[in-house]
């Protein structure tokens, strides 16, 4: 039977059939490159009230560079130095929302170099408040990161915006029961629970829309306050159900957006039993529990959109 | 100019005109749920020298799982507790592979309920060795881990094994040189640099080949031993050089791979000036950056093979 | 020559001088027990507008363990899993703060025990704010922990509170130059440049005080936006200096407290050289260092008061 | 009753009678400073077959630096940079040991300038193995790193080496009973469970020794085995006992070492009930929990040996 500990001895397989001439060509298939992870803070202090942007962009581009990978011929490769580069530059300019500065970079890159057909950029955005309204003292929020995805393909550009991080918990208005019972079935019904998780949340604007003028810091703060609301106001017979409220909140309010995807942890929060102690717990008590937990996701969208946009193969997580 | 700090400001956006009784539906698009990371540990102790395998495996269904969505109708919900519960008790017949034992799961819920109709099980596995060959001590070896993918989907199965966070360097026999430059590049050639990467490796089975008898655990040393191989025997002019003989050598000795993806960070070494304190510096003394990096990423494959398997999509990172 | 990859080559020394009769005997020195990051989350559901308090609670004890030690006889040993229980059935009467709720465990185990001499207890506290003032939905605050470590000891508790992960930054109002060069001294002298740091402080009671009656949420509360407002309104010529004024500032506002000790990583911010892309750079795009950072530690005491407590050994970090 | 989510509300304490002119002078106490994580890569290469050094160095100094936090005067501050400089530029002629090299550092220092009476230097070093006997072609080992603190004060030093992250697990041959039960205890007694946990032992050589001539790789490849041996040949009744083998192993071998302290979490594998299945588990099916953990602490030492060398204040962990 195997073993793990015994798994990594070396072995030499016999030579394969598939090295015989009359084999297939092994050949390059999609492939991208760049810097990831460029940290970027951009101070605007054209006035004594300086204003801060913060944050981790990554740059890959697609196209023709098949001979860097077969032949270690770099004449197509722009140094992931040059790009890096090539980001801080831009934003001397100026940042403004990750969505527009995404898109600086990739009609750069998809228009400066013959050879780059597209490429995709990334960023995370983090977030800072002002210290008692000070003009430049500032105290980070890390309770959320906001994201966005740009893909250039095939002559179009697909734009994922989201949110990452953000914890909600209820203390009570989540029920959980009805569900099928088999022989591996134990969990109790429940009619009152704990209900946490850690939103993740991507909505993908309409593929080919006119999304210029549009102020993507304020689609942020209105889908961030729309997950939050639907998921505070939801009383919830499953995860399952406040997550479909949730991605439907936002389409409803945004017809820019065709589609939402979630990915909800359900961080489980286990009533401690004190009845051996001569104690009660009238849900008052609770260990949170780190692994494992539930995993719920899902798409939301508007009906006769895209169902498959190119720029999710690029994030992962569906079928 | 939009700033980080106060895009966050709650704000209530006009009445759109998406909510009018004109508007598309909005439905639920493609969604799957399950207990992740399960922590399993299984002893073999049929004799005194016990046998150790460590897996987080994750169990996620897809199906007809609407009404939960919509209504909170759970009667087609199988628990994710039960999930887990489904885990364990199938332990205790052995693991054996990471890869045979998803198997075994994804029958268990593709054929026990009328409404799943697939799902995605996903693991990792941990190693251990024996302290100086004793019979049930062992330490953890964190220097790697092995991954695996399933996809039931279609009513066809696609299986993509990997390893991920194996670290490798090499002291010298990489060169970068022959980039475009432009505007923004200042980056300086060489022809004797550190390169140095964590090789994250998936690689995809034949889509409907029979694995029956195939020896995965044998089949992953093989693959790990041929990746390492091939990073330390090629001369480097780019990562991206390296990394397709890897992808190529996997390919060459297993026939029974289709397709292997690749994602390497290009970890930076970058040589420290010592020339202000008069001392040279031969290659010998570096500054190992952690952020930003380069990230080169690129699928080789049999040429013929099925391009884009939808487990990919599940995955993650290639367009 | 030393070489990291060999060191690992197992090696038995000859049997040493010290394994003769005449060699001194090999006896147990100071230790402690317990469970540690037992995470408790209290509900306070007295009326609909429910109150969350969320914790990681870590519990260990001192005394005559050296049976358990020395022959495995664990008569003495109250069980990680008991101080676990303990901490549970304790929460159900509520937590108040971390503070308080430490007073009752260390009151209860050096005191139900006769072998039980002391102990150290701990706790981290997260926060939660509702969303939108709703009754019982939450959204996780994770832009600061709060700690709390109380040792008892000869009798005496010692209590330290603390806040930390509290990252804060200027984009002005920070000078740094006046500094000696010597022969490996090549950073150059500014009198404009970002203070960036992540605040870990921790006040510690005078010992032997009275705190009852003592509102440590309050405290919290004043502690904290004391030492933002200092880091905010000090014009910094060293960070050595903001870290003293924010000491200072809490000592003089809290009588009741003798001494705060402050560990501040220096979160160095680049500017980027953009001149070679012929662009200019008035000290708006930086580069966000991960490491190395400069790491700048001190205490701040009132005169007079004990300079060594014995908390601070189980915490570290001074001479 | 506190609650979390108001605590933060800003509350400004009353004027504290602390702030009359009567009141103690608020004094800096003991402080250090330095550049912590500075990631050293040493690539010797005299001959064709490279060795690979790889290390995370902090340097922090004590002394005479009061003008700078009163008064922002920097005439005394060594700049963090300058200490960073220093280390690349002494790594040119090696590095040999963590504890050699830490030594020149401190020897640099504080023989390099007058107002510096002191320091802590710290080092951490990731292993290399190569690959497959390669000459220049290495995979790193993960699974434990090296440490070691140097702290000279009071004209002394004081050495302590150290090893952490080093997980091992046994599957059979520990027991845990005999333990008193009170109102809280609900643990059940075991004479076979899994024992595991992640080593972090620190040995203190002893203070005022001659270390010089010693081969300190030598010792820590011959301590690391002694480690192991003793947790794997021990059968426990307690983790406690085995801590106390662990160390006493190692001072029985090394002479030159007066004291180990251990730091070992009780990684719980919790057996899973697979009854309600109709399925027996016989110790062959666990669940291997994140949090809690129990947490055993100890230092284990030669009688008659300091028991408190100032140098554990500045690591911490014990009273």
């Amino acid at each position: 039977m195997g073993n793990s500990f015994t798994e990594k001895a070396p072995q030499h397989p016999e030579p394969a059939a598939g090295e015989s001439g009359a084999a297939p060509r092994i050949v390059l298939g999609s492939n991208q490159y760049g810097k990831a992870e460029v940290r970027l803070v951009k101070v605007t202090r054209d006035t004594a009230r300086h204003q801060l942007e913060d944050l981790s962009v990554t740059s890959q581009v697609h196209g023709d560079f098949e001979a860097a990978h077969t032949q270690g011929d770099n004449s197509h490769v722009v140094a992931t130095d040059t790009q890096k580069n090539t980001i801080y530059a831009f934003a001397r300019d100026g940042v403004g929302s990750p969505e527009e500065f995404l898109g600086r970079l990739a009609a750069h890159f998809t228009t400066g170099f013959d050879w780059v057909s597209g490429g995709r950029w990334a960023a995370e955005q983090y977030f800072w408040n002002r210290i008692n309204d000070h003009d430049h003292a500032f105290a980070k929020d890390k309770s959320e990161i906001r994201t966005a995805v740009l893909l250039a393909a095939d002559g179009r550009t697909h734009l994922v915006s989201g949110i990452t991080g953000l914890t909600v918990l209820k203390t009570t208005g989540s029920e959980f029961h009805g569900f099928p019972r088999d022989r591996y079935t134990t969990l109790a019904e429940t009619t009152d629970r704990i209900l946490a998780t850690d939103v993740t949340a991507k909505w993908r604007y309409a593929d080919g829309a006119d999304l210029s003028g549009l102020d993507f810091n304020a689609v942020y703060a209105s889908v961030r306050n729309l997950l939050l609301d639907a998921f505070a106001a939801t009383h919830s017979l499953a995860l399952q159900q406040s997550m479909f409220e949730m991605g439907k909140a936002v389409l409803q309010a945004h017809p820019e957006i065709d589609e939402v995807r979630l990915s909800l942890p359900n961080n489980h929060h286990f009533l401690v039993d004190l009845a051996p102690f001569g104690v009660d717990n009238p849900n008052e008590v609770f260990f949170a529990a780190d692994r494992p937990y539930g995993l719920i996701e899902a798409a939301v969208l508007r009906e006769g959109t895209e169902p498959q946009s190119p720029v999710w193969n690029t994030i992962g997580g569906f079928c």
